[in-house]
């Protein structure tokens, strides 16, 4: 098979570390034959319109701050290809002579990969195609779990030993949103910090159990009465037995003024708003007398804070970066994956499976991980996910 | 003088190295010759209620682990002390012959200190009165900067260079809204990590000006224009010419639901809310048509993240607290500040001023600091705050 061009781009919600996968992607690719390494700026939407930057020619030092640095360097796009957007990329592909074709992303990326691996097969184009996994969600089918979660765990377990130590100087009650619409993998990461029971979270509300407010009111007011106190990770994700989010029913059960904004696809806006943590807060003032209640939303800051990064994620990154451009070499098409090792130190390996068993779905967290009796996670989750943060030093010298 | 006991409590908002005041007090202190040393839980409240921890035999363990956590590790208090309250703690710490009252927090302290050695004066009770400083506000008289601030600005920077490559990534209008109900220190401190002009934040509204929601409107109008994106940094606090908060006025002049909720004190509540940043997105995305415009509430992560705290605060905020102790043996009350030295490299020495220059007022940003002519700051605001941060490292290699 002729060796022709390859051409990479980034997908979704940028992490702390999808850099680093680039940065592994381009030091191998440089050591391979490829005829041109292509960026695409803006994954898809640069593909379509030819939008390519050179990326054979880097420097070391240029390496290194890509790699030091959160968010997509190429930029970044939220799109699902149509059918005839694939026709015409498979025909820009075949034009510019690119074989190679690497999509840095989640499942949506997988499918996309998947989508032009078939479309080139069906025209009879022999090329290439690779899914690189990353997502601070860690919600992608095979893999063990994804490059930029361990990140974005270890600022979140980071964050709320503040958090805590914060709240039991002025006490009351604080409630943290935490980014995660179908699963609840970043919100449990909230009770990595912890070293004894009355440290917070108390109480951690994920998408993977239904969200009831006169529950949530009744363990948050019984904590309260115990400690004096409630720290709360709340997943924006909490929905009701339909599977409608908290935000979107309260709102038309109430009338409420806080209801959420939908976002260009009609879709309830969760992130980049602060409205979940405040109707939250304010339904808990009503209900708990003369308490201070507060409410933050972490945000964007989870995936793109650059001064907390897991140095085991980051290394994890590059390697599935690195190692879709090996697989390349032996098979037609795949989806990078990172497989655990059976050790006493952690360990994963990097390994590849059919594009089609990562695309589409997401993966909620195992019920072993959740508390059956109460709003919480187990020991389980905690041996699962703390080595990907890096490690979590346990604080709090604290006389109150 | 005979010499008795001396007591410490932390008061206000915690910031990520008030403990290490609390450990440079300790110990100093414990080479001293108190006859005991106190920490009363919550300031004032354990002070009033006698609720002591004895401080005298702490492990150098304790004390290192003590001064990683951020937040008051004796808890703090919002409470400014009624001429009874003043009454009854100065009768409280002749019974227990408490004879040197420490007192770590912002301008309300000072006067609580200068109130304490004021009522102790006029009973012809002999004891001693010390402010130690800390608000990640800034906003003190006197001190050239004040502990806490510099730990603050550092998350912010940092967060700010993820947020940019962020928004670089995926593209729209990002808001982020900044602590600072009265002056823009820290709002101002989202500047710090930028390498070129083209890196955001790219307008910084601060409380020292006037806001004007068409001009906002405007100026980010024509940042989009321009870029194709646009962040903003915008405090707490901005204000109408007289002085009320937007978040006030907008919502009486609209009747919009997202008015902020008012605190105990009657109050608007401007932190620990989304409020403000759903608000003015909400309005922008009225304004300019088919953006995406997200907002982020930074919220108490500025104050309270442990996992990047800046040396430079750290070692200031312990100096501080050990040199109230000498001070006390030179002189009867005080507040301590730091002076910044002229040399080519950065350092501050400590020193002590009248209770009475600190109490009550504070600190606005100077005009020098901030941009005649547009929403921004200047490069003598960059000059004073960056040594503080302990230093920002310019970020990032992106291609778009």
């Amino acid at each position: 098979m002729p060796q022709g061009k390859a051409v990479i781009g980034q997908s979704g919600g940028p992490t702390a570390v999808i850099n680093k996968s680039l940065v592994g992607f381009i030091k191998e690719a440089t050591k391979s034959d490829f005829d041109e390494i292509l960026g695409a700026r803006h994954g898809l939407a640069g593909m379509l319109s030819e939008d390519f930057v050179d990326l054979s020619n880097l420097s070391e030092a240029q390496l290194y701050g890509m790699g030091k640095t959160p968010a997509a360097a190429l930029g970044s796009v939220r799109k699902k290809p149509t059918d005839s957007d694939i026709e015409q990329l498979v025909s820009i592909f075949e034009k510019q002579n690119i074989r190679n074709f690497f999509y840095i992303g989640g499942n949506d990326s997988a499918e996309t990969a998947n989508l032009v691996s078939e479309g080139a097969k069906s025209i009879g184009y022999d090329m290439k195609a690779f899914h690189i996994p990353k997502t601070i969600d860690n919600d992608l089918l095979e893999t063990d779990h994804c490059p930029g979660y361990g990140s974005a765990a270890r600022f979140v377990a980071h964050a709320f030993q503040g958090d805590d130590a914060d709240n039991r100087s002025l006490k009351g009650i604080k409630i943290n949103v935490l980014m995660g619409r179908h699963a609840g993998w970043l919100t449990a990461a909230s009770t990595l910090g912890k070293s004894t029971e009355e440290d917070g979270p108390h109480l951690v509300y994920v998408p993977e159990k239904v969200f009831k407010i006169d529950e949530f009111l009744k363990e948050v007011k019984e904590v309260y009465d115990s400690l004096g106190r409630c720290v709360v990770a709340v997943s924006e994700g909490i929905h009701n037995e339909e599977g409608e989010y908290f935000l979107q029913t309260y709102a038309s059960e109430t009338g409420s003024g806080l209801a959420g904004k939908k976002d260009s696809h009609g879709n309830i806006q969760l992130s980049g708003s602060g409205a979940l943590g405040d109707t939250l807060t304010n339904i808990v003032s009503e209900h708990i007398d003369g308490v201070r209640v507060r409410a933050d939303t972490f945000g964007y800051l989870q995936r793109s804070f650059l001064a907390d990064v897991s140095e085991v994620d980051a290394e994890e990154a590059e390697r599935v970066g690195q190692h879709a451009v090996v697989a390349s070499k032996e098979m037609q098409s795949g989806s990078v994956i990172l497989k655990r090792q059976l050790s006493e130190t952690y360990s994963c390996d990097v390994d590849v499976v059919e594009l089609k068993k990562v695309a589409k779905h997401t993966k909620d967290m195992p019920q072993e991980f959740l508390d059956e009796s109460k709003p919480y996670v187990t020991n389980e989750f905690f041996e699962y996910a703390m080595p990907l943060t890096g490690g979590i030093e346990p604080k709090t010298q604290i006389f109150v």
